[in-house]
């Protein structure tokens, strides 16, 4: 199957789920009069909402930038990626039990470890995605120099890490974890996927 | 129309279509403290959540192997694909049903048969393309060999052959048509639709 | 602005309006065990599902059939296009409408009557569009025979006059209007744009 | 990252956002024969919802506009377009609310100026996506002329006063602010971004 295929599909569920967030962002019927106080005692749902589109468009970025790597994709890719994005389309589930239950003490600590678990997954799906491609050198773009991917490997993992920080960070402060899923997704807009591009000369960067 | 309209079109309906498979995993109200509680006993939810977004997903991998055999698409084809994915449209409720009652002993058995039911219709859907392209060779591209495909005709039925035996199966066990769905579509990330090209020599195979 | 970009942002507006469909399929709490029973209940939600989509796919073949005869489309036509898209996205409410109150004597009539006000206004909306690249004939693709394609104009305006007849229809019987409705997709499959190109010789068809 | 990417993954967002729309199209439950009542009474549902489908369409044409400029992004661009598609999305939410609350005295007003105060948001996502390409003149098409571009600037602003002066005006009419915002929209279809290419001749006007 052609990658600009697998892309199409991938795009087009990125933007439904980033839009369907907006779905969670509901308010609770008031009285006449009470709006405006509803709108800010909703306060919580935006903070989700605000997490979880920087979460998916970030990953959607990165996911074009991992693309952009292969040159083939084989069944078994394709599946893996699948599994990937099944994790990224449970994220509005995730965001939902978040911002229901951030304000509800007794829960939030539960809602805000399912959010932390949900990224996780995603992240082992994005590494699986990579370290299938780097194992597959055949699938790979040929201007990939494979050892300089693997020595980046760490910063590449450092989401991994945060996320899986997350899960015991959500039994202390849920909002904490609102708040560095957002900046995770802030961090990883400028700190890309390294270049990994043979060189012509050491220590050339584009 | 020019094939890769229908495609766009198709891929969008596919995309759209396994995305809104989210809003059927949904929480009931729970006192507070219960969360943790309610998110265990949505599993059932869960698992028609994963075994629909493989269907579906491996559904739009082989709709694009089998739109790659063909080189040119008329009205007729674009109606019977307008049906197949009106049947594939259809999944989210059908999941809809098996996630909310395969719990209720009294209901799990008329969910799972019409999940399998859906199944099958789309089963049907795609052998109704795959027959109207054989039976209009001009649609075809030129690289098919059209005795080669017909051949391979028993490996391609499978999947209708199981989904129909899910229907009965419903009654036994619903719990087993989600996994038998589940793992149908991972043997089907495999076992594609076989090479029916032209060969130069018997046997080769790319 | 390129007509790729217009028809890739038409396509996604189809394909989500025809995907939406389906969350007008939805059951009744019932108590345990009338699972089947409410299935069975729900077949008016049913019909509606499958007049709309097929609608609404046959509307999107129609669309390109039309863009295709286009090279060029200014602000005004992209904006006629937005309106005609506006009415489009409009159907999932009528939809929803006729599918729960086609079982409700009283009425039945007026979800019938809005059903078919919304198709009409969607064909004149095709209208729209059409009228205006044949008065701007700097719009319409070179080999378009500009009066070959006033000639056939009675034949295109058919909808028009079938969804027009549907509102007094409505009134008499509302499951005819679901019946004509879907009917009249299969026909538009069919019956299309007839061809206007200039042709080499009196009377040759494509 | 290609720019044919970013707008693939901001038209579906667009696209997808626009359809959503129909969603705060909904009917209060009614006794049998109070259909046609309720559908009047929703007025202030449809208004809502023709305005705010203009002005997402609208506002998809004038991301069109701008990105047509645009020869490469960067990956700040990206993210600030990221942002402005966060406000775009989040603009059902404030139309599920002014539709509901527009009949209700004393919500109305509140309604009206987070709708306004959305839109607002919405026309500074834009200038910034313009002052920053316009600051860094490698991302722009060597055919736009960064003098002419500036010298515009009064004009393009406009939406951003007029969404400003909306949020006062919904305290006064907050019907006043749905008519404002479907005119605007209207405006900007034919008040485009002005032509900023190299002219040869000073004055002339494409």
């Amino acid at each position: 199957m052609s990658k600009g295929r697998v892309e199409a599909f991938s795009d087009g569920v990125f933007a439904v789920a980033a839009t369907l967030l907006i779905f969670n962002v509901q308010l609770d019927k008031t009285a006449p009069g009470g709006l405006f106080a509803a709108l800010l005692a909703a306060w919580p749902k935006y903070a989700a909402y605000v997490a979880s589109f920087l979460t998916i468009g970030v990953m959607w970025m990165n996911h074009h930038g991992l693309f952009e790597r292969l040159s083939r994709i084989d069944r078994a890719l394709q599946f893996i990626n699948l599994l990937l994005l099944m994790a990224i389309v449970f994220l509005p589930f995730s965001t939902a039990q978040l911002g229901s239950n951030i304000g509800v003490p007794s829960d939030a600590n539960t809602a805000a470890g399912l959010y932390a678990l949900n990224a996780l997954v995603i992240a082992f799906g994005f590494s699986a995605v990579w370290i299938y491609a780097l194992t597959h050198p055949r699938l790979l773009s040929p201007d990939v120099d494979r050892q300089a991917a693997l020595r980046t490997w760490p910063r590449f993992a450092v989401g991994t890490v945060v996320y899986l920080a997350c899960i015991p960070l959500g039994q202390l402060s849920p909002i904490a974890v609102v708040i560095v899923c957002a900046a995770l997704a802030v961090y990883y807009v400028f700190e890309r996927l390294p270049d990994i591009t043979h060189q012509p000369a050491a220590g050339a960067r584009r």
